[in-house]
């Protein structure tokens, strides 16, 4: 027998449907923010694929050949191919607000909460300097973790740069500055001794990694973290300009009615390299432990990089493969009626292709309605309908059909009434 | 400058909200007709994806390894992944009815009608033997394609039985059907001179060619076709059950609505080498010359060669990079409102947050609503909201908004009113 292929996953019709369920609410308020799709290719050029991507992201692209030995890879996450076309697309409106959902791959160590297809929702803002976009986007990012049935949330928030001007007051290397924010990020795993271990090795002494780990240990609200941030780097006019960009979004965040989740954290650095301001992850209330379903920050070097025009832009990512396992877990799927809601049933073999009338009456208006395809009788089409959870039968009978009527029963109370045919949609 | 990979394309927002439009309806269609999703990987085991496919397909696969070693390809339809899961999840319901819909990739050579990614919207029904799925798919396809927005069209139908007693009565070998099939298949492109050489290639004799072609040239209504075919295969019982499955798909079809579209065609036979009974491709009326827009067939063999119980199973697919072309020359997308329904627009900086507030409230409550991110005067935002063709801005002013008020304006009329807040939701 075979099986899916290490690391990917088959998703049979009840988990699907969940799936769909979310996704679907996700896309609702992407659109409902103004926010439109953007669709590009599984794979792309090798050489494009490797320019955004530090050398742990390469090491997990799934990199192939074609057959006319061109370079390729699938798609690790969406943030390289959106630059792609905004480099090539100058027509493009000013913002250039897109979403994309749908699977990246990455050639992980499979685990239970680690897959190499797996899927993210992505909003970004291109073309807006101001954290009012930084801002907005954590806005969507919180209302559709609200729309699928989260409650309350934490936002750490941080910027690059703060963390860039903490390198210079320690007096480590600049360059340096990527290993050391990835052993800052983490604080949480791998604890304060592991981290003073990954200093030692991006050459930093005990002294400045003592002080280093001191001054990323600050967080809390965004009014007296920022100020005491700002004391503590005076003069260094690139850390300013982060505390000032961490304001503006803690100003807007009142606007936009995120206000209350807001937590400045100086630990947060995410990563990836490519960030240039503020960086942010959302954690869902009661579920810290599980990690962040999304997390995002601004990336205003990188469609130059792809070839394009200076552009400023910040973006931030659902990970559906955390937020659905989640969401299982508070039980937000009970209740919830994804199947088809009607059965057509056919008393006897004479009234089929009534049967069969019948439910074509109801998909065409709308409703989704299953019918027996296997000639069973009238008893196993109620136990399959049972099965599928299906709430309502509708009951072809030859006697009552000639009277222009059928019988509709509720599932859940056996009970069965009456109907005329021309009243069935309206009433079920 | 960066492209896409040679053979894909990047879809910017307005034909993507066209696409996901389409998509969309579709999958409306397919749940009311009860079928469920069922998720697959992208990728699945290079041993796995080789089973049902012919020499062709094999060449058009994306081949890799991993960085294990391990032989994968990227799917090139969906049945083959349909058949693994049908195979290896026993518990599954009977009749298992599930759909599909996304992308999939083939090494083909490119051309405007051809790439290397493109999406196909599958259903398919497992575990019924009787043409009643059958009958089932094609209505699904046709009422696909009536949602959004095709009106007439034609059913080309004929069952693989019939063409290998043709095989047989002409006394070519059995084991050269396919290779017939498949020249057969290409009459319409090739024609009766392009068909002969390859039947003499396959190593029929002139005279048993010119015959196959008379007996496939036979096509018409259901009715008066199934007769005369009854006739030309009398005591070749396999040809005749073919016979069978046709009328009785003829039968169902008034009842599933779909009868005036039907088209019996001997000169059907779809390449791909599964199919075992009905085959059939569903055409557009006023559209024929672009060629069929779905299509499909029954394979009950397939998923027994997938290590799975014999097992009898239908399906369709509607292709999606087909039908969005032909929806666009139809003119199916204009007047069709995708974009944000509502731009809120700030009269001046100093009502910045309060704009914020409004648009918040109008997406809270579902409706679709960009907002200003640039500190843009009244003006440009004015601009901005007709370039991307927003119907209807909302002006929030200073003065107004103290009142608990903002103006409403019709950008297609440039008619302003003055709307309390708190009815703004509903007057929209």
């Amino acid at each position: 027998m075979f099986q899916p292929a290490r690391g990917t996953r088959d998703f049979l019709p009840e988990e699907m449907l969940r799936r769909n369920w979310v996704l679907d609410r996700i896309r609702e308020v992407f659109e409902a923010y103004g926010y439109e799709p953007l669709g590009t290719p599984a794979f792309e050029s090798w050489e494009m694929l490797k320019i955004k991507s530090g050398e742990d992201a390469i090491n997990q692209i799934y990199y192939f050949r074609d057959k006319s030995d061109r370079e390729l890879g699938l798609r690790f996450e969406w943030t390289a191919s959106l630059c792609r076309v905004v480099a090539s697309h100058r027509e493009l409106p000013r913002p250039f607000k897109r979403y994309a959902i749908g699977p990246v791959w990455r050639y992980e160590r499979p685990s239970e909460k680690r897959f190499r297809e797996f899927w993210q929702a992505d909003v970004d803002v291109v073309g807006v300097a101001d954290p009012i976009a930084d801002t907005e986007v954590l806005a969507v990012a919180v209302d559709c973790l609200k729309r699928i049935g989260f409650e309350g949330f934490i936002i750490r928030l941080n910027d690059r740069r703060i963390l860039e001007a903490f390198v210079e007051l320690v007096g480590l290397p600049k360059e340096r500055s990527l290993d050391v924010f990835r052993a800052v990020d983490k604080i949480n795993k791998i604890g304060v001794d592991g981290v003073m271990e990954e200093l030692r090795n991006a050459g930093a002494s005990a002294e400045a990694s003592t002080r280093l780990l001191e001054l990323t240990a600050l967080k809390g609200r965004p009014e007296a973290t920022i100020e005491e941030t700002r004391e503590l780097l005076k003069g260094l006019p690139v850390g300013l300009s982060g505390c000032d960009a961490l304001a503006s979004i803690a100003g807007y965040a009142a606007a936009f009615g995120i206000e209350p989740y807001l937590m400045v954290d100086l630990s947060l650095a995410r990563g990836l390299d490519y960030y240039t301001g503020p960086v942010f992850e959302v954690y869902a209330e009661g579920f810290k432990e599980y990690g962040s379903i999304s997390g995002g920050g601004r990336y205003d070097e990188l469609i130059e990089l792809f070839g394009g025009e200076p552009t400023p832009a910040t973006g931030i990512s659902l990970g559906i493969e955390r937020i659905v396992p989640l969401l299982e877990r508070k039980g937000a799927f009970e209740g919830l009626d994804l199947g088809p809601r009607v059965y057509v049933a056919s008393a006897s073999d004479a009234v089929r292709a009534k049967a069969i009338e019948v439910a074509q009456m109801l998909r065409r208006s709308g409703i989704a309605a299953d019918l027996d395809l296997m000639s069973r009788s009238l008893t196993r089409q109620l136990d399959y309908a049972n099965r599928r959870a299906i709430k309502k039968v509708v009951i072809v009978g030859e006697r009552e059909f000639r009277e222009g009527c059928v019988a509709v029963r509720d599932m859940e109370t056996a009970e069965q009434r009456k109907v005329k045919l021309e009243e069935l949609t309206r009433s079920l």
